[in-house]
């Protein structure tokens, strides 16, 4: 894992969607790259540090094992189909459990909160994910109060975002929490982060 | 590299920037999922198949070696930091110049263009690349009618695009392009590109 004072972990699994993890990988990239003097650093992980393939293939080696990671500041969790399996995983959901206790920060993007949800982590609490899985995350746990039609859900110690392309605004929202607006100002411009979608 | 009668590579090299090529790949992945008899495929190729690191430090293991691609029908060039010394390699540029011969279309995105430039494959032609290299991109060949302030450039058999994040809207005008607007606005939905930067 790089240097740098705090941390930012993205945990991958088989079947993560990619531009869920490298959204935000790139926002937080970008973070480090521009603005080394502000300790932070993001590198991936996975359990074993196994390489995983992404729900549309892409092949990635993670940086380290969540068994060998240093204590987090962030921990992301992206979604895809991978996340389907690990609702019903419990030694999974109790890992989980025990990133809760040990990282400050949990943020999910897209189906990740469907994860968190079954870990009992939204427990009364409000939360979002993928427009096509806002029902799927109220019947995992009918006290999450469900957002729809929102980016992302920032409720203190955890943030969700809705689907995929979200997770980029949902970091662009960290780097400014975490650090200040004009320095997410400033990692938007170096990703040219004017979108605009043309159909 | 998948099945499917019409194919796009995703060419991977050290130092590529992340989003530049995985924007793009999610876009043209979950146009493939979700509409498979649209009979397209896309993976990400490297020299040699060989493993790769991004210019933000991501580890992707290519699905093929550029030497045994199938024919493409399009073949994505992302920028980062990794292309700079791609511009002096006179044996990368002559198999960029014949990716050209062989290839209906070449899209890059943010410095891509710089390595295409470079392979005098935009002379006289209109382009653009990220916001910080836009003189650089006119400097490489004068000839080239250098456009600023747009998300891409679409001249026919070469599409070029701004920095970074423009490669997902970049991939959305292609799909519209290949397939149907319809179909465009469809992949949008899936990965609920209504982006709101925050900051």
């Amino acid at each position: 894992m790089p240097a740098g004072d705090r941390r930012i972990g993205i945990f991958l699994f088989d079947r993560f969607e990619e531009l869920d993890a490298i959204g935000p990988y790139e926002v937080f990239g970008a973070w480090c790259a521009h603005a080394p003097e502000d300790g932070w650093s993001v590198a991936t992980m996975s359990d074993g540090g196994a390489e995983v393939r992404g729900a549309k293939g892409l092949v990635v080696r993670p940086h380290v094992a969540v068994e060998d990671a240093p204590d987090l500041d962030v921990l992301v969790y992206p979604g895809g189909q991978g996340t389907r399996p690990l609702l019903a995983d419990e030694t999974h959901l109790e890992w989980v459990r025990s990133m809760r206790e040990r990282v400050p920060l949990l943020a999910s993007v897209c189906t990740g909160s469907l994860v968190l949800a079954a870990a009992g982590l939204l427990a009364g609490r409000p939360a979002t994910t993928h427009w096509a899985s806002l029902d799927h995350l109220a019947s995992l746990d009918p006290s999450i109060d469900v957002r729809r039609d929102v980016r992302f859900v920032d409720d203190g110690d955890t943030v969700t975002s809705a689907g995929v392309s979200s997770g980029i605004d949902m970091a662009l929202h960290l780097v400014a929490r975490l650090q200040s607006t004009e320095r997410a100002r400033e990692v938007r411009h170096v990703i040219q982060y004017d979108p605009e979608p043309p159909v």
